[in-house]
């Protein structure tokens, strides 16, 4: 896996996300990266990340899943594009849709592991299918649609 | 609508929830109430729960929907079983599938509104339709399919 991660590249106008921006002191901070032809993140939830008393809580898988996925979604377009994730114009993707299947209850006291894979990919969107995984079990799976951010929001942003 | 949340009702030891768990100090501790048929919560995100400037991140208005889903599943299987929500046993509900599709981009100056809907209710599962209001703008839909607590993940609590 290369040392520099997906949201290392991010503009930085576009890294602020709660979930995955480098730029959040308060935020999770998450690091996706190639592994092969699959993406994987992971993280350490904390103690107060719990859903019932040694369990982590969904929003937070919900949470990882929909940030790992739109960060994959932009490392795949670069790599479709043939070109280097540091190359312009920078991509940002935002959620058009989140689905998470909780298979299992995910124990709060594991290092998660994200793991995705890039299902479809369109100029328009990229569909990210996704595990997460603690000790080796699946406890969750998701599918994210994952849409070019639209210029009218970039605008706002600028 | 009535002054006592839904998850004010919670039993202790289910009431450590990130999202919506009373006891839980570092949490978005939500709070929802009928409203005639509908289940209601408002939530005012802080600056840092952004996406990107301006807007709020993906990941929170997944666990909003998710906690008052389940909050709103406990509430209607009170109500169905034609009993108070302090009467034993004691309801909690885990989720199964969450589904969330963001319609616009959710301005993160703005108190958020969730409002949702049983659509279907049985024995075992509980499902709920919702929406999340900024300014009165739909910017996201979810449906949760809750489920009631396994007995075996009940006993790993006790």
């Amino acid at each position: 896996m290369s040392d520099k991660a997906f949201q290392d590249y991010y503009p930085d106008k576009f890294n602020q996300c709660y979930g995955c921006g480098s730029h959040n002191p308060h935020g999770h901070q998450i690091k996706s990266r190639w592994d092969g032809d699959q993406s994987v993140a992971n993280f350490t939830p904390e103690a107060y990340h719990t859903a019932v008393p040694g369990f982590v809580y969904g929003g937070l898988i919900a949470s990882l899943i929909d940030c790992h996925s739109t960060g994959t979604a932009a490392a795949a377009t670069y790599k479709a594009q043939g070109r280097a994730m540091d190359s312009e114009p920078g991509l940002r993707f935002v959620t058009a849709s989140l689905h998470v299947d909780y298979l299992a209850p995910t124990p709060i006291d594991a290092q998660l592991e994200i793991r995705a894979t890039v299902e479809e990919l369109t100029e328009k969107k990229v569909v990210v299918v996704s595990r997460v995984l603690a000790n080796g079990t699946v406890c969750a799976k998701g599918k994210v649609v994952a849409a070019r951010m639209p210029s009218s929001m970039e605008k706002l942003i600028d």
